[in-house]
């Protein structure tokens, strides 16, 4: 029996009839455990990103390896998180002046933490927050997205002064987000990137120090540069999310192996094409997201994971995700064995894909199921 | 006032403060006019896809045009539909053996259509349906996803006869989707994808009929070949589905103009860098998809459109969403008047942001607010 039909006749007796999302506790909780420890050793805080799971069930195991504090994408991610008892979470997006009532809402329920990189949010947290709120500078370290540039210390100084003027805002430091470790092709490069940064953030520091303002704390958040990293140290704060789960994106940068992929999407085969070498499965891009990674012209937007009897198992060889409409997805054989078990697919059978990123994968679903038959609810947006 | 400002003044008069998903009513409804119109003439019977939209409110706009059946793509949008009233519905997927009980339950129900191409599928609703079911025949017009190949006579006549021969089963006639429509880059390319497509729908039923067979009905749907062309007689269904909202992509092929677009979201800008000629806005993946328009090496995730007092207006020139990470969306603008405008941006202003593709977009969200201020319900996937 090859692992592809061993996998569809688990997957089956798992019970599951159409596109669900997968999750093996096993696989996330040592990754979580691998980081927690790296934090420790580093004397670090772990802030993990939860946008990428946005579960209560999954937060639990982090809580499990003595992590109890977070960090978010939105106020009701943030809210979602209070409800299950997290109690110190930092929404890692500039603040938005409109939503200035829902901060405070949030920070009567929680020790929360905000960011601005603006004067005029600086302003509009200072007129609607009715009390202390701790407020983080985001730094742009090069990447480009937002923040205020690491080396513009004009600008640097006047927003940290604004920021300490005022009496709600507890000035807490410097937070960045190295998107372009992301970029990276290799885990040495994204450590390269890791080192950049942190001397950016600590050179922003002592910007502000030298201008007799607090210097704060430094906090960074990016996978592929604190997995490529075994000593964070020089930094106070940890923020990465996606190592809990992991996928093929990190997995082509060299950042994780395929034992460590923890999520993955189990479907239907509902079609099978052997003069074309294909299959199409009901999984597309709303159970899957668009992502893809770019080989030369082809894109790819999975690949096939066996299940084994304990939880996830290896990639499939030969099988790969290349076509990818609403809700359809082509599935190609390529080489041996592949090609040969695309001759006894049919469909009914269930497959189990890997994808290319999964906090995009994540989003699309309400629910996980464990490899063990449990539901793991997830926060969804109104 | 530029327009943007305008815009942005309006947004925040609708009582908005984070990404929400707007739908402008009136366009909808002349988009849906206009193809009810053409399918009256045509003498074709309209089953819209309601994957685009999901909602029994969009769903009702459908149904004061006259329209009374629609196309679905999960056993989830069935029973949502059914429960709001639609009580014929097609499901525009090869049906998956693992989901025959589900089809029985919806087949008590309403009147059920469903899709087979290969004998293990026609053999499992033989099977496990305790009633008749409408079966089409999904054919492949070329474009290479699900279906038996058209001018595969020898596969198409023993498919047909296996459903002809099963009494619960009962033979609908032929069913396609011209996916290949959506590489047109033009109404006239368009036009000519769905001529050809007729075309071959029309011989493969001739190739049942020379073998005995009934022919049955043909039915195609795909939005770029329906609203290219004026005549769709020949055919007997029609299930387009994005036309309700229409969207970038199906702007820049031609396919529609800026005043046909009927949805769009509205973002918070949280950051504003002119020195980068970029804004940040809280709209990322997860709210727009990452579908995107490759223009050369530089992708485009969205345009600006601007709300007047009574609906959307025209988009916003020099605008474009050129990056999207998870959360975050940057807006870049070009030429004059968008770096004026973005000068005169800040953090809390509000953003309408035209998707590239709307059917992903919608489905990032819960539910659609009106221009007029109601909300409407979206069916979500559990």
């Amino acid at each position: 029996v090859s692992d592809l039909a061993a996998t569809s006749r688990r997957l089956a007796g798992l019970g599951l009839r159409r596109t669900t999302l997968l999750v093996d506790r096993r696989r996330a909780v040592a990754n979580i455990d691998r980081f927690a420890a790296r934090a420790r050793s580093s004397g670090v805080v772990l802030r993990p990103h939860f946008k990428t799971h946005q579960s209560a069930g999954v937060a639990a195991w982090f809580r499990a390896a003595g992590i109890d504090r977070a960090t978010v994408s939105s106020v009701g991610q943030a809210a979602y998180f209070a409800d299950h008892g997290w109690d110190d979470l930092t929404l890692a997006m500039p603040a938005n002046p409109r939503e200035v009532a829902d901060y405070a809402a949030l920070a009567a329920r929680v020790r929360l933490g905000l960011l601005v990189d603006h004067e005029r949010t600086v302003d509009a947290l200072a007129s609607g927050l009715d009390r202390p709120v701790r407020v983080w500078i985001d730094i742009d370290p090069g990447y480009g997205r937002t923040g205020v540039g690491w080396h513009d210390g004009e600008r640097l100084v006047a927003i940290a002064r604004r920021v300490t003027a005022t009496a709600q805002l507890e000035y807490a430091g410097l937070l960045t987000h190295a998107g372009q470790s992301y970029a990276a092709r290799s885990a040495n490069a994204a450590a390269a990137v890791f080192d950049v940064v942190r001397q950016r953030l600590r050179s922003a520091r002592a910007t502000l120090v030298a201008a007799g303002l607090p210097g704060g704390r430094l906090s960074a958040g990016d996978t592929p540069g604190f997995a490529a990293t075994v000593d964070w140290s020089g930094l106070d704060e940890a923020r990465p999310g996606n190592f809990v789960f992991y996928d093929l994106m990190q997995l082509v940068a060299g950042i994780c192996t395929a034992s460590d992929l923890a999520c993955a999407v189990a479907c239907p085969v509902v079609g099978v094409y052997p003069h074309r070498r294909e299959a199409v499965v009901h999984a597309g891009a709303v159970h899957l997201s668009r992502e893809c990674l770019a080989h030369g012209g082809q894109a790819e937007y999975g690949r096939l994971l066996a299940l084994a009897d304990d939880g996830f198992g290896n990639l499939l060889p030969g099988w790969s995700l290349t076509g990818l409409s609403q809700e359809h997805g082509i599935l190609t054989a390529q080489g041996e064995p592949a090609t040969a078990q695309l001759a006894a697919l049919a469909p009914g059978d269930l497959v189990l894909v890997a994808p290319v990123h999964a906090c995009l994968t994540c989003e699309q679903f309400g629910s996980y199921r464990t490899v063990e038959g449990d539901e793991l609810l997830r926060f969804r947006r109104a």
